[in-house]
This record gives structure tokens, C-alpha cells and sequence, in this order.
């Protein structure tokens, strides 16, 4: 399976032009877009989102994760190996999380280019193509590299911040709820809010966290859009008050 | 053929990752979207529209249909099948329509559970492995039910109210134009609307409202947005004017 | 391959009434969505973002293209074999410059009718049956017709305008960059563009514009939104200032 984690929307030619490498050079993998709208040319906070939905599939899954605000400019591309998953992407830091809480991790600098290589879209004309050869089980075509090294020693294990903005208008954050007490609140925006185990177990119009499905403390009002009503987008700061 | 009806919207990780867990229960089953942006936590609008779009697919095709504000709670999970189709989803109403228009109608409350069910994602952990399964030609897992006790008897047999706005800002009523003469005009926030076969029936900017391609009464304006023009959203409520 | 370009919009029924079309009249053939997001009812924008996206993809692709703001009306419906690819979609223009900029083509007018044919959804019910039928590999159901006979002699060879807004706001014009110089510069809403190589060899905030990755000029803001920061949309002018 190759999995689409990317900023590039939905609609336009992207994803769709990615799709059509993928389905040429390995028609029989199913293709499956996670995001198309990670934080846009945020590195840093869709490692955290990658991190945490990443492990959710199975073994020998290829992610595709492309946020590259550097396209064309000098940073290196990659290709990781890590707990069993492959990745492919651009060295910007958007693998730290994923290098950094992996019991076993490879890294390659990709050295191979194709024939022809634009310089606005290599998820396009370098990442799909690497994506596709380790869907059909080859090696990354590059040079093993230190994973230690891609390391942001500076970026925290968790992130205090929404990292997503879903179509309900849930505020996703980086932090891990297995992290957090039962009893933890959650201050943002002036607001501090309580735990809750899901929607129905608060009233209509009442703001909560709760872990999502994916393991991230989640913002949330049942019923209505946290987004609007506690003005979160992505960036805004959160913090634990125990 | 598995069908998604979902409020979860394109974007964000839901609709991708019910695509894979379907991937992998069902491999070779074609998965189509229809609508990921049914009414928003609407399951009586989204029923009416439901019901008009789950009939133009094919015998055997199953429809996954999650618009699910009470997920986690205490609602119970559905299988449906009507005049030779498969419908999974919550207990809130959603296929109330549908039932209440089949031929041939049996249903029944799902049993099973997945070995870990998320409290905010049951589309994923619930409702995906059941139409999997259904899809596979496997019976429903559950207990058979009288699909008559799932009716909602004061919810109308056509909904007089807007209950999607496209793209194009066209706004679909829950009303059935088999129903409406040909000289039927609608009348909604204070403009009454006469019939046309097509937009360029029409001249440009003019309001009008015809049968769309699934057999509602759809109001629009000839390269105009309607929703926009008219003020109409979801919910806005539309009188038969003869 | 069939790939879609339409303005249908990637939710809503459209697309997948579509692709649920495609998948039983064609099973085994990947379906690509390129644009769904095609210039609303204007074919003429439509038809050069058409014809630059369209070569880029291998020989025997079929392209549905889809914008149709005279659908149910007398505008004919065609089928176009151009330089190894099959286009079909109504006869408005939007093939206009793919049968232009073509060294071999032949045109048909599309004669065959469904059992069923709605007056507002021929996407599905007239050129999604046919697009499957070319990529079996049958002939086009209608009678052969000279392709000149469809140009529009008044639309120039290319666009100076805008023709498609992205999701990070970069605007594509209707310009191939092979036809302009290294030092022109673009004009536009009273500013003076300057060309770069890409993103990253400009500082963050400044407007640039460069050539996209399928050979159109496009005007972009480094880390910034330039249809909100030069206020640009489809349709605005564009000049070249050398």
C-alpha cells in the first residue's frame, strides 16, 4: 500500500499527476490518500501528525510524505526505514518524529534523479518513482545515512500546539494522549478545558479533549466547531494544567 | 461495489483511512466516493439525500453511509438490506428513507465488534469491516431486527427543505419531482421559482428549478450560484407553490 | 488511463456517479482525478489548461473533459483522437487548443445516446459510457467531422490571463513559458513580475513567476498566497512586460 501524506489539496493536478506515476510504475498497489492537506509548508508540525497516524498501518506500507517549502533549493531527499514501514520524502525534518520514536530505523539519501526533474515538484518527478520501487520491493536507490543526524534536537517529543484542523472543525494536537493523566486540562486560548471520552458524553455546545482515534489529544465541541468558537487554527499554542 | 456516504469530508485522514481497511478486507472491490460531505451531523437530511442517491447504483452494491453524531454513545449499529442492496451504518435515522421506500426490506443490528473500536471513529473500526465482509458475500453480523421499529413515523415522506448545496451552488430539496406537476413552482425565502428543463432553458442569471440527475427537485440559476443568490443553505425550508 | 479534468467539484455525487460509471464499463482501467476543479463553466480558461496538463500524460490516455455549462442544450458532444490521446466532452471549445496545438488529429461527433440520458449530467450518462468504450479500445460511437471546423479562431494561441488558482494561491496563466524569455517579466493588478527558477531562490514574501512543472507561467509569493496577496483569480489579465 502507498500511503499520500502531502499539503498539495485534493483538488488540482497534484495528487492527481502523483497517482498517475504511481499507477504506471506500480499498477497493482492500492494508493490511498491519508492527507492531501497537511500544514501547509509546516514541516514541523506535520512530523508530528505523521508520526502519529503513520503507525496506524500495516507493515510494509510506503508513505509518500511530502510538505517541502525548499522544493528545488538545496535540501536532500530521503527514504526511511522504520519499525517495518518505508518513507519517502524530503530531508526538512518532516521523518524527526518518526526516526526518533522508532525501535528500529535506516535512513538513505536518494541519489538517484530522473530523467527529467522539474524544480517545483519532486513528489511528482523523484519522490512517487522511489515510492513506487520500494512498493515492488527494491532498494532505495541511494546512500545509507546516519538517521541520528536528520535529528531537530530542538523539536520537543511532543508538540503543545494544534497540527490539524479537521473538516468538523476539530483542533488536533501534537501530544500523545497515552502522555497525559486522566485528569489532565488543556489550556488554549485563554480557555482551559476537561477530558471526555467522546461526543455524546457532553452536552451539545460543550468544548472537551479526548484521544482520537489515532492516539492525539483532540479539541473538540459536541456539535459545534472548536475551530470557530475557540479561534484555533494551526500553530496555536496549547498547554497541559494538570 | 462499496460506496461511501460520509459527513467525514475528502480531506483529513478518515475517508483514506477507510479506504484502507476496506483495501485490505475486500481487496479487489472497487470503493466509490459519493458524498464525504453529506449534511454535517445531519442524519435526517442526510437521509433523504441517501435514499435518492443509493438507488441509482447496482444490485449488490453496498453503501456505507456514516453520518454519526452520536458516535460512541449509546445508538446502535445497522445493516440494511433493501431491494437488493447493502446499507451499514448507525442507528440514527440515516436509512429511515430507505426502508421506508424498499420493496424488500430486512435489517439487523450489528453484534459484532473489532477487537479495538475507537470511541470517535466507528466508520473505520465498525462500520468498514462489516461492509467488507457484506461486499465478500459473508452474512451481516448481527441479529435480525424489524426494520419497521426503526422508523421515524413524523419524519415526512419527501423533506420540503434544502438538504445539500453543491459545487456549483445549486441546492438540492429532499422532494422527489416524480411527485411535483410539471407546473409545480417552489417557493423559498421569499422568491417563488418556476420549473425549467435544463440550465440553458434559461437565461443566464435566472433562478429556476428542474429535476437533477437523481430525480430531485434541485433549484439553480444558469451560471449563478443560488446558494449564494438565494440565501440557501441546508436546512432552508422549501414550500410547494401550484 | 482515463483521467478526469472537469469543474464537477471532488465532493458531491459528481465524481463518483462517474467513476462508479467507469468501473463497471471499463473494470480493469486506472481512473486518475486531475482536475475537478477546472474553470467553472468557462471553457475557454478551461481549454489551455487542458492542452498543456493533457501531453503530459503517455500515449492511449483517455481524457473525459468536462466543463459544460451548456449541457442539455444544442452544443454537440465529440470525441478528439490527438497525438496519440483520446479527449471526449461536449463541443464548447474546450478541445480547442489540443486539436490546435496538434501535429495529428481527427475529431467525431458523438452519435450514440444512452437508454437514459438526463438533461444535466452527460459527464455521466453520455461521456463517462464513451470514455470507457475508447479505453477498451473501440472506436468513437459517432461520425468522423473536420477538427478545423471546431476552432475558435479568435482565441489566441495562448492565454494572458489566469487560468487556475492552486491551493497554496499560486496562479497558473494561460502562457507556456517555451514562448517566453528568460528576462521577461509579467505584469498584472498593477505589479511587475520578475521570473525565478523556483521557490527557494527568492526571499520568503516576494512574487515571483516561474515555469510550473507542466510548462505554464505561473505567478507565486514564496511562502505566501499570491492570488490573496496580488489579488488574482481565474480571469484576471495578465501582460508581458519585457
Amino acid at each position: 500500500m502507498i500511503v499520500l501524506f502531502t499539503d498539495f489539496g485534493l483538488e488540482g493536478p497534484y495528487t492527481g499527476q502523483i497517482k498517475a506515476v504511481l499507477h504506471q510504475a506500480a499498477p497493482f498497489v492500492p494508493v490511498i490518500d491519508l492527507f492531501a492537506d497537511a500544514p501547509t509548508c509546516n514541516a514541523r508540525a506535520a512530523a508530528y501528525l505523521l508520526a502519529a497516524y503513520a503507525v496506524w498501518f500495516p507493515a510494509a506500507t510506503v508513505l509518500l510524505a511530502v510538505v517541502d517549502p525548499g522544493v528545488g533549493g538545496p535540501r536532500a531527499s530521503l527514504a526511511v526505514a522504520a519499525d517495518g514501514r518505508w518513507y519517502v520524502g524530503p530531508d526538512n525534518g518532516i521523518f524527526e518524529l518518526v526516526i526518533r520514536r522508532a525501535a528500529a530505523v535506516q535512513a538513505w539519501e536518494i541519489a538517484w534523479r530522473p530523467e527529467r526533474l522539474s524544480s517545483s515538484f519532486h513528489g511528482r518527478d523523484l519522490f512517487a518513482p522511489v515510492a513506487a520501487r520500494l512498493a515492488r520491493g527494491e532498494p532505495p536507490p541511494g546512500v545509507p545515512r546516519d538517521p541520528v543526524a536528520a535529528r531537530h534536537p530542538d523539536w520537543p517529543d511532543d508538540l503543545a500546539e494544534i497540527v490539524y484542523v479537521d473538516h468538523y472543525g476539530n483542533a488536533i494536537t501534537g501530544l500523545r494522549t497515552a502522555l497525559l493523566s486522566e485528569e489532565a486540562r488543556l489550556t488554549t486560548m485563554g480557555r482551559t478545558i476537561g477530558r471526555a471520552r467522546t461526543f455524546s458524553d457532553v452536552p451539545v455546545g460543550t468544548a472537551f479533549w479526548y484521544e482520537n482515534s489515532n492516539g492525539l489529544a483532540e479539541i473538540a465541541i459536541n456539535q459545534g466547531r472548536a475551530d470557530r468558537e475557540l479561534g484555533l487554527a494551526v500553530g496555536s499554542p496549547v498547554a497541559i494544567a494538570t
